[in-house]
């Protein structure tokens, strides 16, 4: 299925933030991101950290922490006004011992000399109700 | 303080949100908001919400559901990239007990007509280290 024109690229942008989420792989997740002071991320249950340096930071203590994270994406929606998008989409973990939780996502991306990078990741634990 | 030229309007649209919010004031609420079917709204523990009907509802739901909330924000940053901006914040829940908790936010706001419009927000639960 085919987005509206423009759309494929945000959606492999997206898709290459999660690849390098769940291989841990943190070359992988530096390519992904602006790395800029102006970039933010917010994991669950954590403060937001803002600039390169302290989001990396972060990210290399999540791959430092134990098994690597699965994935099922679901929802995955995408928005674009000019050269800003912004993706909406749920993280559903998958462990050794089954399923997991899910995490609502907000991403956010701009296109800088024609590559989408991440500027900004927001996720959130979806409580059961 | 004043920032880049253009960010005033755009922490103008952001403060029209939280006193609407504060004031449990639907109408207002709705003025903040781009009435579309793309925006989406993730409060606190709850699964993302697409579209305004459903974001509204969201929003009638909370406000129905007892004491107004109130907040100091602080780390208010803004960032504008054509006519998309987004601020991250952090909402310091005051309730008549005292100090509650913190939850960190991401909005999304759209310039259309000349007006900044929320498109997103997104609001996470700080957990206590």
């Amino acid at each position: 299925m085919e987005g509206p024109a423009g759309d494929d690229e945000i959606i492999m942008a997206n898709d290459s933030f999660y690849e390098a989420f769940e291989a841990a792989d943190m070359a992988a997740m530096a390519e992904v991101w602006e790395q800029s002071e102006a970039v933010a991320c917010t994991h669950p249950g954590w403060p937001t950290r803002h600039g390169w340096k302290a989001v990396a930071a972060s990210w290399e203590s999540i791959f430092s922490g134990g098994d690597p994270l699965q994935f099922i994406l679901t929802d995955t929606r995408v928005r674009r006004h000019g050269d800003t998008a912004w993706v909406t989409g749920d993280e559903n973990l998958v462990s050794a011992e089954g399923p997991g939780g899910t995490v609502a996502a907000l991403n956010i991306f701009e296109r800088r000399a024609g590559s989408w990078l991440m500027v900004a990741h927001h996720g959130s634990p979806v409580m059961r109700r």
